[in-house]
């Protein structure tokens, strides 16, 4: 299915628009599917098409340099590749394949919970740095057993995805019938309990069942207490609970909607940054997920108070067109596209990014 | 014309999709059609769409539950069947088949004055609370005595619909060419007087006789006085009118622009229940009819002042396309969508839903 | 080409759907056709359509009517027949078609310099009150000619067009090569002279000849004391001049973008109207010209400050369709609507509508 | 592949649409291509649109006049011919028809450093007032013999573009593979140094080479003190880089965002215009470049600061579809365009725009 980098394909969305006519249909449906009407998915690019930049000219720009780093891992762009569930359904080598394509530029990766190849396989292929994402709904021990094998096997960072209590209402994913193949299959929670519905006949299995799994607040105190990597959670837009974190101790905050994928009509993940910003204020790192397409999406997000962002859905649109060297062409491209937008605008350095990158004469 | 329901509808518009390929075009501009150029229409769903979440957290749902009370009925959730006229356009059994519907959850049903079956033929099916739609226009003592036998026949609470004075410039049912067929007839009212024009040559028939009948103020005062059952104005926008209906002492408003069907271009059905809300400030029960396609759409609603939701062309489309099970698929569609949309914002209940709800950060 | 009205026709968009069928090209692009880009005629449609109306429900509407006195004209409700040009062009009786469907309900008709069938002929077919709308590009004297004919036959007002100083940049009927016909002329002002370029090599005609004949204020003044007829500027956009034609003695603005047709990108006849209101404060009626397709949109404009609307292209479109026949629906048409709007929201007539028919509570 | 003006081109939007079909795709893709999304190239004309403008009645336009003078050169109208590139790719002849065309009616023309006839030939052809545009990233020798050539042949102005420090993200050119046919070479700067990637594996070529010959500030002092012509700065947006401009002593200003070619979601050109001159205040003369295609455009420009505007691809356009005369052309355009908006909004000068041109009472 995938095959050489076609020659019109020069950005993000060209991938998109070639792994749509690649992969089937009900893969597509999930692979791309978002919550109910799709209202979020939209706003998450209305946003950072909205927002406009401030361009500058002459400016000096000798050395340079879009390097960062962020809980301790040196990273070349302020870009994480994002724990996207199922990588198979995009590529035979799925994990694999995006691992030995974040290898060339040194990206970190963050591996899911839900991915098709083992957290240790995918150990043992990567030479960039390795972020586990955890979701907690298979009950606490399930849980630390998953960390206690991310920690032996060097991943640096945990990424607790905390807005995904339930399903959304995926009904573009429903209405193609989307179901996972025989060869796809989450490896790394095989055997693990799930959620179960209790619902009688006129109930709904949601309230009955499907929600009992949920990690809440004390979860999260609980590993707090029980590990030493750096703990993220994935999924915060509200300050209220950017604040609740903190109070937890965690290090970070990846400011998410899902890219939409589970309440419709959540705000826009640009619009969530800046208020999340404000309220933290600089005491632990923001991270950016959802919607994040183009150089200038990065350099929005570090001018609204983002350290670095995630990507996500473009990595199976890169995966299905052209495996690893997809994913290692995506990295060019956004980095190439930053290092353009931080010229225009006159930033040398990621840190030098700040709210006046953003115009706001008009 | 209706059958089992087809494996890709899985959501409201889903519905909407189907019935409008399987209903005679006549028939779907009768039921799908709005007012004038279908703004008000346009713009109740617009309302819905736009407005935000606010997102949350790991927040504990222990026991969460969506049921309700409301004019003394238990609702399993805070959506009722709004009453739509002749529902034998889109099933054999019209209202029977609602009812039929209803029953699977327990939902309310509003049955009304222009039902295609009998206020006592719909009552014996049922076993879900029914509220009846009562319509004016034929003068004080028809309405009196379909109250009358409302009452006797066991409906839970009256709703006295004001908006709908004189016809709307329905357009797409003029084009359309739509008359009642000869199987569909207004068998609550058949041999009631009805509005008659006088209008002379070079003079128009609204303000000459199809006025007569409507009805005033003073009306909703004369019928207060003459029943116990919980009285309920439907179609009101403006918080003057709510003020008055207030005055004259009923139990509950519908804030409600007839789902764009009568006057084209009056405010979203949300943005008047923000009004209305404001100015009532919980001396009755408000409830919002009018563009209700999803469970956010409900959570929206409480979050602004309602205490329920209508829905109604929906139970048109659910008709057309399976019958008694599309109503009841219907109910169990918005009904987990809401739960969803509680636990994806932290609310475990009804009550617990407030104004926080809406995204205002942005 | 014109014949009985067509059952789907049961609005204005109807007839201008129908008549873009039937005309030829180069006519429909003369007849629709706007100035440059068509921003402006867009914008006439958006302002009445983003513009809320008040419902208001249960009003007492006893011997409501439309009837309305303004420049001592009785009319059946407020609405004018607009002076287009070149009737003929749409119909083979014109104007006198015109007159014929106007006399259905005694409505006004304003006839144009430009008519297609002369002044005295028009009058001698014309049973409702006629207005005669003046250009002065020929010249005082021409001009003073003209205004004697019309009040020796009985016009009963003089409407000074005076944003036509020069031809608008109408593209659209330029690409499709409009010429006129030879059977339509403009016999009224045969044989009078206009504008001619006096353009070197490398210079513009427009300063150079075509601006020569434009009316100034002076001219207005002028004339002021000429006639004893009512003295109504149309096409007026700025509270200044407004201001300037109030000093001069006028008795009635018309404000009006002509419908979009000369300079692309006025402001909206709405909002144009608004500012006009709120500087001239009732002083002397307002009337408002362009875009005018819905009763809604005569009911915003009075509560906006108008005392009546005038209806232009929609003239050519119905007398395309249906002919005599054609404009006198079109009347019955406006004023159904007019009167279901006023129903709905609560007015029983025209002077009782005010600002508060307009929704502001949003 | 250019032949006589069609009949039905009557404005620049025509052009555009004629040369779309004419030109070679992959041509097109350069001619017209934008930044990324093109998002900046749909902005400059929204900004130009969505202004709407004050519309002025009865004025008196006795010797009203466009003509006006800029930097010492008297202009017919306050447009310029902007300093398009590799004009040869949509003419045989180029720059060289340009400048007939612009002989008609004596327009000054901005020659491109990378025009594809020499400045030599193109001085020899022209019979208009000539600048020479200036790109510095060949170093500051090579740029000043470039000076040297445009002094010693006459050209009246300098005016250097810094807004282009590094390509932009040409999308639609790369996907459609452009490349400069053999027989459209820069003939101006063969042989000079340009841009060369210094990147290693992993690392981008943007920040390694292609940025090290871009000009900075102390570029734009070393080449004020060397040259005695007007010396204008081309690529503005922001007005700290304006002021910066001025304290090196420039005498004008190019407000302009490179037609959305070069970072995209800069402000449209019309608002950064708005920005630039409200801290400039006259200091010196600016220009508008951006989206500019309706005589309506310049007026508005005109009346937020501009002293004069630059037409770019629409020369491209022209030039395709009619060569010379296609240029000559389009200048009678515009200035009949202005000359209609200026009658219609009372000015008859250009010094008398001002910012009560635009509408505001809305």
């Amino acid at each position: 299915m995938s095959g050489p980098v076609p020659p019109d394909v020069v950005s993000l969305p060209d991938y998109e628009r070639h792994a749509r006519d690649r992969l089937p249909a009900d893969i597509w449906a999930y692979v791309a599917g978002a919550g109910a009407d799709g209202l979020t998915r939209q706003r998450n690019r209305a946003a950072f098409d909205r927002t406009e930049l401030a361009g500058r000219v002459l400016a000096d720009m000798t050395g340079a340099s879009t390097a960062t780093t962020l809980f301790g891992i040196e990273m070349p762009f302020p870009l994480l590749l994002a724990p996207v569930a199922y990588q198979r359904l995009a590529h035979p080598d799925g994990e694999l394949a995006t691992a030995l394509g974040a290898a060339s530029c040194g990206a970190a990766m963050c591996v899911s919970t839900l991915a098709s190849a083992t957290l240790e396989e995918i150990a043992a292929q990567a030479s960039s740095p390795l972020i586990f994402q955890l979701y907690m709904q298979g009950g606490r021990e399930a849980a630390l057993s998953l960390v206690r094998r991310a920690e032996d096997t060097g991943y640096r960072a945990l990424m607790v995805t905390v807005d995904a209590s339930v399903n959304g209402v995926r009904n573009e994913e429903q209405r193609a019938g989307f179901r996972l193949p025989a060869h796809v299959r989450p490896v790394n929670i095989e055997g693990m309990p799930g959620p179960v519905s209790r619902a009688g006949p006129g109930e709904s299995p949601v309230f009955k069942g499907l929600l009992d799994g949920a990690p809440r607040w004390d979860d999260i105190g609980w590993l707090r207490e029980r590990t030493q990597l750096p703990l993220i959670l994935k999924g915060i837009v509200h300050p209220d609970d950017a604040e609740h974190a903190l109070r937890l101790g965690v290090d970070g905050i990846v400011v998410s909607n899902h890219g939409g994928r589970t309440l419709d009509t959540l705000p826009a993940s640009l619009d969530a940054l800046k208020a999340v910003s404000e309220r933290v204020s600089g005491r632990v790192p923001l991270l950016l997920d959802g919607g994040v397409r183009r150089g200038t999406d990065i350099l929005k997000a570090l001018a609204l108070g983002a350290s670095a962002c995630l990507v996500g859905q473009p990595i199976m649109h890169a995966l299905a067109v052209a495996g690893p060297v997809g994913v290692a062409h995506l990295l060019v491209i956004l980095r190439a596209e930053l290092e353009v937008a931080m010229a225009l605008t006159g930033h040398a350095s990621v840190d030098a990014i700040g709210s006046n990158a953003i115009w706001t004469h008009g």
